[in-house]
């Protein structure tokens, strides 16, 4: 075995390049092994194994400097720097993380999550490097699903003034996560379809030399062509073209189910575990479904994730034209849902917490300052979803509950869910954000009647004295929780209240509170740094009323365990109850 | 005239295409009049008069929509639509809004301000007019120099798939506020070179169809074009060459400097009134030229705005590659800070606190969760700041204090903000970000010794009891006037404390206020929601310490009275003290 000997990329050049093939080979039976036990991103590291071999046997890391797009597909990186051990073996799987990690290897040179952000980065080392006056290759791994990204285009555009060696490898499987959107990728398809010969050249356009690579998955021709580019003295694109899952035949033809899996048995690629559970996906396409029959005003927006709304393939054959995925774009989904909004139409763009970051300035200008009558639906925005330290979902609530105009609003079950957002689309009043809550699926089959329209009145469902609970969204549950203890443990009737609204103040039943309560606790899933909590307790500022917000401290959270760090947050139920008692004291 | 008979659209068609030549120098001329007592944008308007007549001689507004990119040239629109009293006579020169305006007409769709949101804000418009089944034109009309904004290339990159009418007037001037930056430019210059002819065409390549008209300011050739594309089936780009500031010889000439103006003497071009005070573009400016001559790794950074750092033409050219222009690229600019610093550059990125909001993301991922000690300087984010509904500063404590890892700090003079900007440029620790105080630079000489690497460590520098005041930025100077006030007033010797660091409690302090206040009292220079001085409320929520935050309420105010704001929102001395009065009594 090759890969067992390999402890860096140095012991990759020691292999005659007729030999590599069979260092893939291992690799991917490695990858699929591996796969199969711990679940991940497939299809991306599937197809990027020769593509990785070639950069190593070619360039000299980490003098040389590698930046991977997105990172989801630098396991072969991984695997090549050092770290085969967590590819190998089972007991060492969880030894690095899933993206590229600066903490774990000095031939990663940045924490990365996000798509669309390596050729700009990779321009910074490279100018660091001309200022400095040092040598050596920069070179950015880019998907194509990525370049419809805002700032990946942004940085295509400078990089072709930059000056100096830069090469962007732009790795082309025809994919994004879901199928590729936009008119970027008719180009790539000529591009492909002429070897790279055509007069028409999005890269050339942008003022970038390039080269085509026909066979993405040969290794001799990848290290031909790197070889080709290295010490380049100005940018140029390697676009090559690759088969994402390649190796596995069921991810090779279902590429988009095996852009990520979980655990699955590898004779038939069925997954181990199958979710039975409703989740808010289902919830969410189901209502959309039923609505777009009966209002063809009414469309659903993705930026590249269909499935987080619960499109999948079908259903987005069956939506038509009602359903639109604008590529890897969140800036112009939110910009689209404004315009739609503004000319009568009913939009829904559905995005991730960590996702809805990318679309800040959108979100205040095109959407709020014009009031635009859009809906916002933010999925895994808690500290229940995605925990690696790009994708954590804990800032929405600082990010978008400060932007005026927006009604941003936090459902505690799946009936208020509906009831939101069915009021939403058809209100023409207020741009209107969606945070689901984390957790499973809270179903209690209560009829809402609630009128959303008449903005910021909370919802006392347990009226009693003394300690007033407002449990936000995801912790509306804990509310009711800390509640029931306190009334054990101390004997109290607390208060406990749904705010609904995390934009506004109820301020007549806060006031109202400082009759016979001296306690006001909020419970918020996300960090507490220019969250719902703070606005209450500037609200008591004045006042002699006591306040205690709890949610998570200001800071990145990496691979955690929930329970760990609710406790480390004081967010049990035990620990509010005591922090209560010892103010109360 | 014809001008003054122009009530709609409708009147421009009544007038013989011969004749409409007549009807732009009519318009040029009332500009030029208008600019010159009033100031404004005047390039952008200069050379788009031909055009704007052209759209409302073929299209049908506002059943047909045109959406005006950033719209600060939408002056000839407005004097077409109904609004040219505001362009003709003095006194109604304040009767418009220097953007397009819903609130003012219903040819106007959005309020706009930021770059690069009218190719997908139109696509919006489109998609619901055909989800609709109605029909009718959607034309967005995008300058050059917003081109290289992530929104707007992700917009093109989307209207190719769009699948129904769309017209893209590329107005191109060779410029943005400065020259234009990036490799798209050297396709625009080819394309104006082949009269549009050449192969390799940037919006084919992103799957566009497109026609060019070399002379953008004729009347005919344009009226010609425009028809030929109306109620076209697919999006299309109409390229047209005009000339920035056309029909004012110094404009002509100095394009940049004539991008916006102030009151000026026609016959010279000289401004009326000389801007003689030093500010903080010019101290930045001074400080960096130097700084780089020192150290060849220190890097300015803009993204299209150059001359708010102070780097004028001469002084870009001065400082080389030290100086780095993105174009209008905000995300890139971040990210690109953030390379820099990973790879032992020293980059200092100066922004536009209205501005910054375009780039949350890359600030949280590239910069943040990377720990890259790249350093970001916010301009005007203060009320004393511009006042546009779209270029507020008054978001920018919510939007980056929450983000983790980021260090934000808040100079209250320029001593302290060069000692900031030193010390940020220098360590390697953090990344950094510093918030330039509103109003007049203040300069007591004071040699500042203090060490910003001990993080989070107010200043308390006037000893009081009862009362403490946290003077936030520019609101420090404010602080101490209410200090004296209050001694004035009530015999009160309030505590004053700078608190420079906008992200962080010094909780040893603010523990220690405890002893002898009763009330603390925080001042800061933008919404309190999600802002500083919640944070402090947060902290003596637990505590009987009485908390009252001074600030802006959170909404959005266009082209108001600094004065009047302030009363609005108890931000003067008399109401703060008169305020704390209340809850001491």
């Amino acid at each position: 075995m090759y890969i067992e000997k390999i402890n860096g990329p140095d012991d990759v050049k020691k292999i005659e390049v007729s030999e590599l093939p069979k260092l893939a080979e291992e690799m991917r039976h490695a990858l699929l092994i591996r796969a199969s036990k711990h679940g991940g991103h497939f299809g991306p590291n599937f197809g990027m194994v020769e593509a990785t071999i070639a950069l190593h046997y070619v360039f000299d890391s980490p003098k040389d400097k590698i930046v991977f797009d997105v990172s989801h597909q630098s396991y072969p990186h991984k695997m090549l720097t050092g770290r085969k051990d967590a590819y190998l073996y089972e007991e060492h799987y969880d030894d690095v993380s899933g993206y590229t990690n600066p903490h774990e290897s000095a031939h990663d040179f940045f924490t990365v999550g996000h798509t669309s952000t390596s050729v700009s980065l990779a321009c910074g080392l490279a100018k660091a490097r001309d200022l400095n006056g040092e040598d050596g290759n920069v070179i950015a791994v880019i998907g194509d699903g990525s370049l419809s990204g805002g700032e990946a285009l942004e940085g295509l555009d400078y990089a072709a003034e930059l000056g100096g060696n830069l090469i962007i490898v732009v790795n082309d499987n025809d994919m994004s996560i879901a199928e590729n959107h936009g008119g970027i990728y008719q180009n790539l398809k000529l591009l492909r379809e002429t070897n790279g010969q055509a007069e028409c050249n999005l890269f050339c356009a942008m003022g970038l030399d390039y080269i085509y690579v026909d066979h993405g998955n040969d290794v001799a021709e990848l290290i031909q062509a790197f070889a080709s580019v290295k010490d380049s003295k100005k940018a140029i694109v390697v676009h090559i073209n690759t088969l994402k899952g390649k190796g596995y035949a069921p991810a090779e033809q279902h590429k988009e189910q095996w852009h990520f899996n979980g655990p699955f048995h590898i004779e038939t690629g069925k997954p181990l575990y199958e979710m039975e559970e409703e989740d808010y996906s289902d919830v969410t396409c189901n209502y959309l479904m039923k609505k777009m029959k009966e209002d063809p005003a009414v469309v659903a927006i993705t930026s590249g994730t269909p499935t987080v709304m619960g499109f999948t393939e079908d259903k987005r054959k069956e939506a038509g034209r009602q359903f639109v995925d604008v590529g890897i774009a969140e800036e112009t989904a939110v910009a689209l849902a404004a315009g739609i909004a503004a000319n009568g139409g009913k939009p829904v763009y559905g995005v991730y917490s960590t996702f809805v970051q990318r679309t800040f300035d959108q979100i205040a200008q095109d959407v709020c300052i014009n009031n635009s009558p859009a809906t916002i639906v933010t999925f895994s925005g808690s500290v229940y979803g995605m925990n690696d330290v790009t994708h954590l979902g804990l800032q929405d609530i600082p990010m978008m509950a400060n932007i005026p105009n927006l009604v941003y609003l936090a459902p505690t079950t799946k009936e208020e869910y509906l009831a939101m957002l069915d009021w939403s689309i058809e209100q023409k009043e207020h741009p209107i954000a969606i945070k689901l809550p984390g957790g499973d699926v809270i179903s209690d089959g209560k009829e809402v009647t609630k009128d959303f329209s008449i903005l910021n009145k909370y919802e006392m469902t347990r009226k009693g004295s003394k300690v007033a609970i407002l449990g936000l969204g995801t912790f509306y549950g804990l509310g009711n929780d800390v509640a029931d203890l306190m009334k054990e443990k101390a004997g109290i009737d607390a208060t406990v209240i749904n705010p609904y609204y995390i934009t506004g103040l109820d301020e007549e039943m806060l006031e109202d509170l400082k009759k016979d309560h001296s306690v006001v606790i909020t419970l918020e899933d996300g960090i507490l740094d220019g969250g719902f909590g703070e606005k209450i307790a500037r609200f008591y500022g004045d006042s002699t009323m006591k306040v205690l917000n709890f949610g998570l401290k200001k800071e990145f959270l990496d691979r955690y365990n929930v329970t760990e760090v609710l406790k480390d947050n004081h967010l049990t139920k035990e620990q509010i109850v005591e922090d209560t008692a010892r103010i109360l004291a």
